[in-house]
């Protein structure tokens, strides 16, 4: 694993957990933790449980006794990375979003054709996420008329948050549009389909400020449906707020993330006294990963959606399927990033 | 009317309405209306378009011209008030709590045998109550397992309310206990059905204080139900905090006061991963009243539910039916009360 | 009045049931209701306590004994009896949307310049929006970064709801943009102020249906804030789904008209570990109207934002102020609804 | 560790996780584990990762090169290799409820009396409830009036559930009191402190069944305070509904363990119109554990408060200081329960 931050704590957690809770046809090592700065490095790797250390990820990558590199430092460090992990044929493990550019994102999802590959967009795995994926795949809620996305937190609020890498240009790419927008975009993609158009406004609220503080967007998806989304760093209020309504012929589901083992689901099937929404516990029984983790009743929470990612994959890569989200739906994300900048840019609608 | 206190109001409110939103088959003229005060009462009287004022209740009450009395006096007032309505034959309407003892309200029910009667525990026809009945009267509810009923608002926590009425015991007979605890007995009887019996308790916080500022009872009911209820004015933070849960073989049901318009209700007859509580909206389609006030989807408030009393009190009327709540409902909630007393007196447990 | 359907049943509950919850400093009278079918006419007219019957609006509007035309009628409908009413030097009321085109909108608005008149935006009088605006203007939120609107029904999913004249472009003028959007833009209007700029997507869902089931708009509002409103008829499971989030920076909003006696509220000024979403019951204390109804923790409902806007209406009158939404808040919201059409159009940008 | 069932692979987590977490200054060590079923233990060590299986728990517990015994067992098996590990000078932890009677709570909490020792009640390192600790520990709710705790689950039900062992008064001890009860009741006791006096009522739905399916208790607790306690396996569309509400001089809390990352305030010190439950997500910054786990926002779930159990529990331990809940918590909790047995036994209030 390359990075030491906070989301490389949640990685190093689902590769010492995965096999708790998921039946894994493989033994997981964590081998080696790769970081510029050796005081952090060290206590991290202590902290969870790396073998080994190393200040630069150049001098192990290629390493015949690593089978998978996991990326999990800033965005403009992405492509560099994964292309020179692919090239040493290694499985790559990639953070979102995929990269800063369209152009890095399709370079890479090109080097890595040959390996098994894998984008962080955990959310998918959030039971109730997953539910409302197969309910729709199931044909539960029929055709969708509206799929209302939001992501707010209130990070970009604070001034002084301008110092870090998330809001220079360079590093990140983006400000709401990567950081948040894309883990919306997936989510769209994966429970709606192909996004077709978008029109896109961004603003920045900040004086001086490199990068998007908020971004909306309008959509229409291929099969018909109309998308609204909508990120902003400035949602006061709101630590970790991602969430979604769907209105559809048969019913409409609503999502928080602040709240993620709940789904709130109407069904227009119930007779009409009885139509309300259900706000659902999808701890089970036969919800999606409930039979992996605790009894229903009892709560999962952020960590165990990375968990389930890793799982999956896992299972994926033992039967020789193929896995989602790999680089091909990041790059596919990507290109709608590259359509909502260049909407916003012109004000008009854009193909994606 | 006997009465222009804040309860006053609801009754007048509902004399006027009750023609706009029920098919009422009398002609309902807001005669004359009794207080003591005389600005206030011709206050009162203006506003709420009551045709003639008087001083004294004895003067009108047996006025040929008046066909109904309705009594909106503090609780002592209510047993020679209705005597003497019920012998010049008027129908009467009389509110919450019937009396200050059991004695009392068995010798109002005696004497009001002959004449038409109601006792305004209004919160039946909250549309989510009446649908709550509905249901367990069709056995959707199946076998009920625990009623637990509860109401709480922080009227007793000032010092200096001890100086109303309600909190003089020759005057109220009680405080929690027939403020409070007798709209959730009465809810229970409606509900559930006859409660067999009872262990109570009761406290009050406030030194010298009269009468109970609190009181919690555990109930047998008659069928095998379990009930608990629990009353105090010293919730703090609750305004008008009425509600129940009940849990019953066939799923679960849930009502707070403060979201009226509002049934949980769980059915344990869905498939399990869509076992949830529902959040009703019961404002129509097919809810209780949902035809006589406003479309599906927008509310009403509290002075709907002595609309809805009154408007099924005339129909019942007009049919030669027998209305409920009336006196002997209010007998019988009566009864509880002393039985709840008894038991808190003797720590015993105590059969109705 | 002219007009007996539904909406009409709520302008004549708030004539009868104004002087009751506020100091009226007029006598109000329901002296003739006018519609064109004779047997609705007349059982309209006896439910709703109308002294007299008219068939046909013009043979009323001029009369000497009648101050104020109330129009409650299909949209297209709205100018003529306006511009009549105004030249007979009536009080004018109108229901929204003013009329089916700026056009119109603008000739009625001149026409009414020299009466006092309203337009029934009666939302603004849901007590949780009034203290939205009061707390707005005290400053208590700050700098508002995000209002987000929304307006969800399903009346548009049955197709033969496409035989009303809501669903006829003559007689409605549009489709969730007349019927829907308006009210959200008159709430950001009211809210947050001058909307400068939009961008706009319309869809039918339904095929051969003259008029928009859903709109998508994006704004900028002349203050800096960002907005973005969606309403549509196909929203399934809401029956009247009207809502806003505000993101300010000293905290948040929420509001959602099916939970109208709520107002969700996040205070950014409380320590750290206390901020969270406070679930206000706007009963009172201390809330707008809170005095004007029932006591606090006693739920009012849809029928008393109508008696509230016709209480301060009167009051307005009484006292000679400019009383809002006017005619000129009523064209207003036209010229954004024509903004919103506009850009739907074009698929560009469109300044107001 | 004694024990392969589903609480054995909570406590299994908490070791191999607590170190991520917490600073730990011994190195946990996952020896043993002991079990019946070689089959289920082969499978539950390799899950699990135990170095050993041992199919008697006999044979471990006096190896030198154990530590700590962890009692995972049916209730009636804590007692003998309590009272082992003791003589073995072993640090124990141990299941709750700590015994099948109160004669044998009391042996076991004597014979542990000079080892360090745990009791899992896990739930007092619920972060929310850790939050009501503190603020009423600060005297931020002042006096409090009202402790009303539920526990509400469906396992009883089904009735072929009789057969496990928790439905054997031999092996369970108790039924909904045992299980579900005694959390509560340690929940009562860290929160509000010593209950004097209980009334308490039992009952068992099922037929044939031997021990209580549901228990309602009344209590008066040494400081003043009125508690209600009811707990049933009897609560349909319940699954792990632990929950309860204070009501207090200077405001409310509530809690419910099905959305356990939350703590509803209500605040009495706040201005009158801003006076509401705030819904907090105690995930931090600043809240019990916020440091521990994952950035404020992101959820946790059941398994976290075993890891903070044993986190504090190995501070405590490296510091020299007493830990809660210990064996002489468990034997607080079973004399409460001896009370709560003797009251519904003879109807009577019982002294604690």
């Amino acid at each position: 694993m390359i990075g030491s931050g906070s989301i490389a704590r949640a990685h190093s957690n689902a590769f010492h957990q995965v096999a708790r809770f998921f039946d894994v046809p493989f033994e997981v090592s964590t081998k080696v933790v790769c970081a510029r700065d050796q005081g952090k490095l060290e206590a991290f790797a202590d902290r969870w449980g790396w073998l080994e250390k190393a200040l630069e990820w150049q001098s192990v990558i290629e390493r015949n006794d690593i089978d998978v590199v996991d990326i999990a430092v800033p965005n403009a460090m992405h492509a560099p990375i994964a292309v020179a992990a692919a090239r040493a044929g290694k499985i790559i493990f990639c953070e979102k979003p995929l990269a800063v550019s369209l152009d890095e994102a399709a370079q890479m999802t090109t080097a890595v054709a040959s390996v098994p590959n894998l984008v962080w967009f955990n959310y998918r795995r959030v039971p109730a996420i997953a539910l409302a994926k197969r309910w729709i795949e199931e044909g539960r809620l029929g055709e969708i008329f509206h799929f209302r996305g939001y992501y707010f937190n209130q990070s970009g609020v604070d001034p002084a948050k301008g110092k870090t890498w998330r809001y220079r240009k360079s590093e990140a790419g983006s400000g709401a549009i990567g950081d948040l927008l894309s883990h919306l975009l997936d989510c769209a993609r994966y429970l709606i389909g192909y996004v077709a158009e978008v029109s896109a406004m961004t603003h920045t609220f900040t004086p001086n400020r490199e990068v998007d503080d908020a971004v909306l967007v309008m959509a229409r998806f291929a099969n018909g449906s109309l998308g609204s989304f909508e990120a902003s760093r400035f949602g006061v209020g709101r630590r970790n707020g991602l969430g979604f309504e769907i209105y559809a012929a048969k019913g409409n589901l609503a999502f928080d993330l602040e709240d993620m083992d709940r789904l709130e689901f109407f069904d227009a099937n119930d007779p009409p006294p009885l139509q309300a929404s259900r706000n659902l516990l999808v701890t089970g029984p036969d919800h999606p990963y409930s039979s992996n983790f605790w009894k229903p009743g009892h709560l999962i929470g952020y960590e165990h959606t990375f968990i389930a990612t890793l799982g999956d994959f896992l299972s994926a890569l033992a039967e020789g399927k193929e896995f989602h989200p790999n680089f091909q739906d990041g790059l596919e994300v990507q290109k709608l990033i590259a359509s909502v900048e260049a909407s916003a840019g012109s004000g008009l609608w854009t193909k994606t």
